[in-house]
């Protein structure tokens, strides 16, 4: 364990030493969310000022030929049960710093987070990272001033470095996005100004407010993904920690997050799982004009698919009233309806594993990423009266509720996506629960989650927005 | 150190204990190469039976529509000093087998391997993997045999894994191309078939034949530098090798290779330089018509740059008289000219470091890959007589003989690149040569490369074939 990650895992269980209560972080979310007047309103994809249509293809463009296009694409592949299909996609082929900038006080690791309105956010605002930032953005397509606190995550300041890495976002959404994810610390003795709208929470803080419907934004999610807590023998963690879970749930899971050994599959097989995966399925991805994708119509000003399913591209006209008044025009994604994402847990040898499954979808970089036990829409998987398609949704929906370790409400990111929410679920199930899982599930402990988080493109983003839910105390 | 990292190292370093010496195994390899009579030809493109132009485009195919096709393709970028170019690319989709079989003889792990014809092979047959297959091999679009051994590979026959990852093919040549590395181990009482052209070598008897030129081939490099040898402290290391290094070098080799520490960048910094340069820069690939990309042109049936430089599409007939006679078409690359790539070695700490250069190539999978200190086309570098335009080049041509550690000419994969060989070196500088190194660069110890290579797309081919070519002894 290096002392990062050991300050993480302080900052992550050391609740009663915030910095601020939790009842007072709950009153200054609400008094941001009162102090703001938003108005989000669906307009016609043509009456966008300051976007309009390529002449042949119907793509949706900037006018500055930056920010983001919705394009079409056709996608062929062999997994699963429908060997092709047409359907809009976001390309932002720019990577966006998504920072958090942390320092200690009274020791633990602190996060200068910020509640941000973003236009289709439920509850108007939620805490965002530090710096939420697209390329066009940092690089100043608006002309506007350059973000609050860019200067720490640019190399213009010194800061210590906890966390760098790229990841991706919604594979059905975006072709090939990806964010730099990152964590700063500032050293504790240097000053830095708070803006308006920004406070310091710890990271078992942010936690704590994931148990609450959509306060927590995407971007801060799966930024805290990203922690690993290090890697040890089970003996070694009573030495290392003063914390003391108190039940035997919490062991399972500080276990889960740190024992190197008795994990079901070692790493190399996890590896092999995946490579063979890969190498069986094929992913052909070609762009394709977005006025000409079948299945998929242009009614009242909106591109919808002609079954009503999955999603639509709709424009807005946004209007928010804050210190000043800003008002803008973009499409965006609306869901057809809300989603489910949970794991299935299970102890195994005294860790809880989680029960993952590759998935396929269109915009991978990488064809399959690391996915929840259950990731789908809540339309597609009732195919009648308590009857579901969807494999491993019945012992998610029908968990009892002494069984059920997390359940909330959980936002997408509100700058591209309408209003779009999913519900995050952890779920534990029994010795009883069959091991044997299918050529698509592999079991793994949260330690071996997190060494993929490491690299590029393994964990898909609803795996790591439900890896942002887990404590340990 | 699992048990599967001891053989390894074991395997590696026990050249004494091989099951056949040295001297047998190249004599068996002269014998192979005396045995075959073939006869490659360059033949017009046009001219080439079973392949076709598509009549738009002008893209070169294969009547089966698999295998794999040359098309064009622009590239965009803001990396280095050429913004925009248009060149041929190999489109081969399919992930591929590269398979080792291993198996125990008097405790050592053995690999068998093959003596395999390739067209474009300098010296005809080189030792390659005991399975190199693409999918339109295994999958029979040839309608031919299936591939020897397949079944040890795709899970027919019980074996232990030892290696299974996805690795990429040369960024500047192939279309994201990628193959899946596999070592697998037969028990050590079970008994095999060792088929013609099949030996039985130890992993350090293949790296004994890597000082010579171009006897083992790409394919067989690849696969043997994704193995690694564990991680450990300094001092752990004394007592789990009975192997003596002999001098200074050789343990700087080992310490470089196995110890955990002590190295100048840790893992955290070097994951987030990587992760800059892939935010920074962007490349965007798009296909286009081959009979339309600028700065290239068909002459006498081959596809080359109107200046000479970089490759050419060339078509080749075939004709191999072995034990049966063997006649086809195919188009391959020609390079201009030979190719350079070399690491340079420091000491620090007790461990050597390798100076890695981040690269990016038309073809790669995620924009840079790590590539050696120098990597470069030998016509390229030469501004003047002893002038050379690329970075670390004088260190490395001008370097004294006592100080390269590696000095030999390895192929290119010998079915697609027609005798293209790079000549591959190693070599060392001492104390007074400056840590400090350009943006582009980064100093590791080849631990901190091997645990790259663990994970996809992060060490490119050619930093792979001179990792493969380290010895500890």
């Amino acid at each position: 364990m290096t002392k990062t990650e050991l300050e993480f895992m302080r900052s992550a269980t050391a609740q009663d030493s915030s910095l601020m209560p939790n009842a007072c972080v709950a009153s200054w979310i609400q008094e941001r969310r009162a102090s703001v007047g938003t108005a989000v309103n669906q307009i016609a994809l043509d009456a966008m000022r300051g976007w309009s249509r390529h002449a042949a293809t119907g793509n949706i463009v900037h006018d500055s030929g930056r920010f983001f296009a919705i394009e079409g694409i056709s996608v062929k592949t062999d997994w699963g049960g429908v060997p092709y299909w047409e359907q809009p996609i976001i390309n932002q082929a720019e990577i966006g710093y998504l920072g958090l900038l942390g320092k200690k006080f009274g020791g633990i690791l602190h996060i200068l987070v910020q509640a941000k309105i973003e236009p289709g956010n439920i509850n108007v605002v939620q805490i965002s990272p530090t710096l939420q930032a697209t390329k066009s953005n940092y690089t100043r397509v608006h002309r506007g001033r350059s973000p609050l606190y860019l200067e720490y995550f640019n190399g213009e300041r010194p800061v210590t470095l906890l966390l760098d890495q790229l990841q991706s976002e919604q594979g059905a959404r975006f072709l090939r996005k990806r964010n730099r994810n990152m964590i700063v610390e500032l050293a504790e003795d240097e000053a830095i100004e708070v803006h308006d709208d920004f406070i310091w929470m710890s990271i078992g803080q942010i936690k704590r407010f994931m148990r609450e419907d959509n306060v927590i934004n995407m971007d801060t999610r799966t930024v805290l993904s990203g922690i690993s807590y290090g890697t040890y023998a089970a003996e070694t963690l009573e030495g290392l920690f003063t914390l003391t879970p108190s039940t035997q749930r919490q062991r399972w899971m500080l276990n889960s997050a740190l024992v190197a050994t008795d994990s079901l599959n070692n790493f190399r097989s996890i590896i092999s799982w995946i490579t063979g995966l890969k190498s069986k399925y094929e992913l052909a991805i070609e762009r394709m004009p977005l006025n000409r994708i079948a299945g998929w119509s242009e009614v009242d000003g909106a591109i919808r698919r002609t079954d009503g399913k999955y999603f639509s591209v709709i424009g807005v006209n946004v209007t928010i009233e804050n210190r000043e008044v800003l008002s803008w025009d973009q499409p965006m994604i609306k869901p057809a309806q809300e989603g489910l994402i949970a794991f299935i847990v299970r102890p195994v040898n005294g860790s809880y594993h989680f029960l993952v499954q590759a998935k396929l979808e269109a915009g991978n970089f990488d064809i399959v990423e690391l996915a929840p036990t259950v990731q789908c829409l809540t339309g597609n998987y009732r195919t009648g009266q308590n009857e579901y398609s969807v494999r491993y949704i019945n012992e998610v929906l029908e968990a009892p509720p002494e069984r059920i370790l997390f359940d909330s409400m959980q936002s997408e990111e509100g700058g591209r996506f309408f209003q779009e929410q999913n519900r995050n679920m952890i779920v534990e199930v029994g010795d009883d629960f069959p091991l044997e899982a299918g050529e698509n599930y592999c079991w793994m402990t949260l330690n071996q989650m997190l060494r993929f988080i490491e690299f590029n493109n393994y964990l898909n983003i609803a795996a790591r927005s439900l890896i942002a839910a887990i404590t340990f105390d």
